[in-house]
C-alpha cells in the first residue's frame, strides 16, 4: 500500500508501454511487507539530464531503474559510474550515495553472469565468446570480465566496435586474454549470443553451433524467442544453456541489493511477478 | 496494478509522512479498475518550479494533488489559474490543458463547498461569514463567492488581510455584498471557522456560538478533532454542521472530475479508503 512513507523507484524510460518491472518489483514489496513501489515515468530524451537530478531530490526517492532511450546518457551523467558501467558505456541503475552524489551501475551483464554462477557454470577463470558487441554485449563482456574470465574474445560486424570494446576491457583487466575478429566458438567455455540474430524466423545463425564444444554452456540474450535456432542447436549437442529472460530476473536481486534492500530468489520473483514471460 | 500503461498522479510537497490521499485514491481506482497512481514525491521549496515543469513533461503524467509547501507557489507558476485559485492565492491542482499549458486549480474551498451542498444547504443567493483568512479561509470564501453567496463576511484578526481577500473577490465577484471587521455571525445562514482555533484544548472559540442562528450551518476546518468546541456548541444549538474531514473527501470527486476521470461519490470512497479519519 502506497503511503507517505513509500520509497519511490522511478522506472525512467520512454515509451513506457512495454515496462515489464512494475508488475515483478512490487508483488515482490509486497508479498515481503516493504514499503517501496516501482513507478514508470516516460521521461523523453531531451528532459531527461535535467529531471533525473531533481527526481534524485526528491526525498522519498529510493533509487532509478533506467532503460532506453536513456543508458548510455545515465553513464555519463552521473557522478560515479562503475567500472562495469564505464566498459559498458550504459548504465542502467541510478542511486543516490552516502555523500549525496548520484551513482550508476550496469545490471544487464551482472544478470546475464549470475544466471550463468546460478545454474553452475563456473565464469572465473574460464573462457568465453562474446558475439555481439553493441549495448547488452558490452554489458555481458564487462560483466564477465569482472566476474573473473581468463580468456575473453569479442565478435563484431562491426570489427571496429568489438575492438573498441576490447581496449576498455584491457584497460581496466590487464590480466584477461582478449581476442576480436572471430565468431568460432570451438574451445570456449561459454559461447554468448549478444546480437539480435534469434529475433526475427529468418536471421542468420550468429555462429556455427557445430563447433560449439559439447561441453560449453551457451548463454542467448533474445527475449522474444524463448529456445531461438541457436539454442536449439546447442542443445542438440548436449549442451547447457541459458534463456534470455534469465538475464532479465537474475538482474533483479542485483538491483534491490544496489538500492539498499534485501535480496530475493529469482524463483520466488518469477513465481510472485503478476505478468508470465 | 501498476504497469507501462498506468497514468502516474504525483501528490508532491515536503515532507511526505502525513500525507494521506494515497491510501484514499488508489483503493478507489483498484476498485473501479482504473488505471492510474497517486505517488508521494518528496519535492522541497527550492527545486518544485523546475520539478514541476520536467514533471509535466512525463508521457503518463495525469495530474499532480499539490500539497505544503507549494501551494501559493502553484498559483504563481501555472501557465493557467481558475479565478478560484486566483482569489485563493493559491493552487493544489495541476494538470496539463489540451494545449500543453499548466493549469492549476485550488480545490480546498470547493471540497467545503460541495460538502455542505451534499447535506441539503443552499449556498446561491445565502449569506456566509468565513473567520480566517489566511489559505484555507480564502479557498473557502473563493468558493462560496464562485458558488453564488449574495452576502460574504470575512473575518480575521490580521484585518488588513480580510480586506486583500475582500478586495480580490470583489474584483472577481462584483455583485456580492461584502463586508469585513467582524466575527459576529448573528444573521448569516453560513458559519464557518476557518481559522487554526479548535486544534489546541485551550483555544479560546473563534466566533460567540450564542450569536448563530438555530438554523444557520456551520462548518469547520480544523481537522485534528471531529467536533471542535464550536461545533459542539453549535450542535447544542439545533444548528446543522459539517466537520473537517468532509472538505478532504468532498474535494476528491473534483479533484478526479478535474484530472478527467469518472466522479466517485464521497461514500464510496469513505469506505474505499485504507486510512481512517
Amino acid at each position: 500500500m502506497i503511503s507517505g512513507t513509500t520509497r519511490l523507484i522511478a522506472h525512467v524510460g520512454y515509451p513506457t508501454h512495454t515496462f515489464k518491472s512494475p508488475m515483478i518489483y512490487n508483488p515482490w514489496f509486497q508479498a515481503r511487507g516493504i514499503d517501496a513501489v516501482v513507478v514508470p515515468m516516460g521521461c523523453k530524451a531531451e528532459d531527461y539530464p535535467q529531471f533525473i537530478r531533481l527526481l534524485f531530490r526528491l526525498s522519498n526517492i529510493g533509487g532509478a531503474l533506467i532503460t532506453m532511450p536513456h543508458k548510455v546518457t545515465t553513464q555519463a551523467l552521473a557522478d560515479r559510474v562503475s567500472v562495469t558501467a564505464r566498459i559498458a558505456g550504459a548504465a542502467n541503475g541510478l542511486r543516490l550515495g552516502p555523500d549525496g552524489a548520484l551513482e550508476a551501475d550496469m545490471f544487464d551483464g551482472e544478470g546475464f553472469v549470475r544466471g550463468v554462477l546460478n545454474k553452475g557454470q563456473p565464469v572465473q577463470g574460464r573462457s568465453a565468446l562474446v558475439v555481439g558487441a553493441g549495448g547488452v554485449g558490452s554489458a555481458i563482456a564487462a560483466s564477465l570480465a569482472r566476474a573473473g574470465v581468463a580468456r575473453l574474445a569479442l565478435f563484431d560486424p562491426n570489427a571496429a566496435t568489438a575492438q573498441a570494446l576490447a581496449g576498455r576491457i584491457a584497460a581496466a583487466y590487464p590480466g584477461i586474454a582478449l581476442q576480436t575478429g572471430s565468431n568460432d566458438p570451438a574451445g570456449f567455455d561459454l559461447v554468448v549470443n549478444a546480437s539480435p540474430l534469434g529475433m526475427n524466423a529468418d536471421d542468420p545463425l550468429p555462429l556455427d553451433p557445430a563447433r560449439i564444444d559439447p561441453t560449453a554452456f551457451v548463454g542467448e540474450v533474445v527475449l522474444k524467442t524463448e529456445i531461438t535456432p541457436l539454442l536449439a542447436a546447442a542443445r542438440a549437442r548436449g549442451c547447457r544453456y541459458q534463456i534470455g529472460t534469465d538475464m532479465l530476473f537474475e538482474q533483479i536481486p542485483a538491483y534491490l541489493e544496489f538500492f539498499g534492500f534485501p535480496k530475493p530468489s529469482v524463483a520466488e520473483l518469477r513465481e510472485g511477478a503478476a505478468i508470465r514471460y
